[in-house]
């Protein structure tokens, strides 16, 4: 008999999750305070609308909005007396601290974070695929019973998640370092862009792009996924202070002519980086790979790139990252291509051989 | 006749500048501290090396390290009497007020900056193609003779740049806050990846790896380009660490519990950055264009992204943009591809017609 899964919730992940599981033969029914959401979701294909007939989950997925995802938890435990209940909040440990504070069971509590989300929101904009091969950390309590954690388990697999289990405490101060903090960096990087003059904003390299990408996201939910994990955003961000402290001080010493001490402040501060980026895992997961990078130039026409990674396809060597930069005014743009090294040579040779403008 | 220019140093900038104006029609000498350096440079195609016989160059060009750029202007003004200067460095101001320390006729001087370069450095990484649509800031001293400026700029033009000029001050206070602001902030955010678990820096994703891939840089270059731009630089940074003091006492409150006053500081943190990103100019130097992205699941195997391209050139679409997300422990990745709003549904339709998993 198949797991029957209740989803509280029916937005971007709610809906997303619902597909998935559907797919990969799970029983779902769905919950929204819109009822108009929920029949969205319904008939995007995540499941079916829950009614009284329904009313006996294996398994709750609260997908709410993270300010009141904790209360949605107690009053699914204290529902379904039965039935595990996650989440799906970005952060853990308050979550779970609000469970334990509501009087939840906290046997059956298990918290979960897949790492997963669009710059969209809404049932509307829910993909099947949404968890493909995204990071989903599985976070127990210090009371969870194996069996809870091994139903949360099997739904995150089930959906083509990559699961890693980990304490709340030990997870919100991973998130913080690798997501909380870059976005508030991200953000005050991109906001001293405000005042700025235009021909001034005009030299905007790749380097900014990259570096305020993910300054465009959402103040709302921001607010409360770093209001929801204060205490390690804040502990990382004073770290991070006191090297920013340094760096101040050391501009401050060079700009008055003195570079006792500051060259290898500066020096050690752009090294000290140099090591920490190295640490990022690539692609699949893997160690990181030192790939070779293939410059190609593109003109900026319908089916140029195509033509570029068809031609790569036939010379039988695999596009492992690609980043694109345009050029300032001008009809064309560079594909920085990388490879593994030992493909290098052969790329360049079929690429000129068919007339690409190539440089290793 | 064409015009003589001298490349007093063949690294990267210097040796690709070289072969660009040799294309162009420029003649070209060459030369180094180092004489395999030059000789490289002229196997490239860079120019001729330089000797007693071409001592009558109209402009010459110091792409010498930061660090010792002002000193070899001097001594290039002080040589070529009839000459215009130019140097390639990347912050202006300091180099200016040296030149004129150093006793240099700033009636010939013309600062530039090219705002081109690679990860690699040396001869042996250049290409003709570097300025092609980059931006190069021409910067005139306040005495610079037009003459001396239009030379410059022909130069620049000549090698595909699209030419700005802006006074030292300005520029440097631009490339502070576009530039070296956001190194710092990558290195920094970057920096605090050493300490952290292998379990932790397993969860990067895409957002931490934009925020931080120009942590990569090289930090003896950057430790020269940073002191060379001390002051500005510092002033951004100040302005920054002032917007972050707010957040870390904002989180501090909110760790406590008091939410007063609080949440209003995040959210109008991640709002600023909202405006800031979107004044950062897209594509071709235009006006930032709403594209709208289409994310299509693509096999890693050799090819498919050619196949991706090739099919939506036949559709008659174009790509704008493209950022390429590879899944956790999963053998595909995907393509967010950004095209203009109207021709969404025409490629959605191309696609799922020739059975591309694709979301809007």
């Amino acid at each position: 008999m198949s797991v029957h899964v209740r989803v509280v919730g029916t937005g971007l992940i709610g809906t997303s999750l619902g597909i998935a599981l559907c797919r990969a033969g799970f029983r779902v029914t769905l919950s929204d305070p819109s009822p108009t959401a929920a029949r969205l979701a319904r008939d995007l294909g995540a499941g079916e609308i829950a009614d009284a007939s329904t009313d006996d989950p294996d398994l709750v997925v609260v997908a709410a909005p993270p300010d009141v995802a904790a209360d949605v938890v107690v009053e699914s435990l204290g529902r379904w007396p039965e039935a595990v209940v996650t989440d799906v909040a970005s952060v853990k440990g308050s979550v779970a601290h609000a469970v334990r504070d509501g009087g939840g069971d906290l046997a059956r509590y298990v918290g979960s974070h897949p790492m997963a989300g669009r710059e969209r929101s809404g049932a509307g904009a829910a993909r099947g695929d949404l968890f493909d091969g995204r990071a989903w950390v599985v976070v127990p309590t210090g009371t969870s019973r194996p069996d809870a954690v091994g139903l949360v388990r099997q739904a995150a697999t089930a959906v083509g998640a990559a699961v890693s289990v980990m304490g709340a405490a030990e997870h919100d101060a991973a998130v913080a370092v690798v997501s909380h903090v870059p976005q508030v960096a991200a953000s005050l990087v991109a906001g001293r862009l405000r005042d700025v003059s235009d021909p001034a904003v005009a030299l905007a390299g790749q380097g900014l792009r990259d570096v305020t990408r993910i300054a465009g996201s959402d103040p709302r939910l921001w607010t409360q996924i770093l209001a929801g994990n204060a205490a390690a955003v804040r502990d990382v961000l004073t770290a991070l202070r006191a090297d920013l402290d340094e760096v101040i001080g050391a501009l401050d010493q060079l700009a008055d002519g003195d570079s006792r001490g500051a060259l290898e402040v500066v020096n050690r501060t752009v090294g000290h980086g140099n090591v920490g980026v190295a640490r990022i895992p690539g692609k699949h997961g893997a160690a990181p790979t030192a790939y070779e990078t293939v410059v190609v130039v593109v003109p900026d026409t319908p089916g140029a790139l195509g033509r570029l990674f068809t031609e790569m396809g036939e010379a039988g060597v695999n596009l492992e990252d690609l980043h694109l930069e345009h050029g300032l005014g001008q009809p064309f743009g560079l594909a920085e291509v990388a490879v593994v090294p030992g493909a290098v040579e052969k790329l360049l040779a079929a690429l000129e051989a068919r007339g690409w403008r190539v440089h290793d």
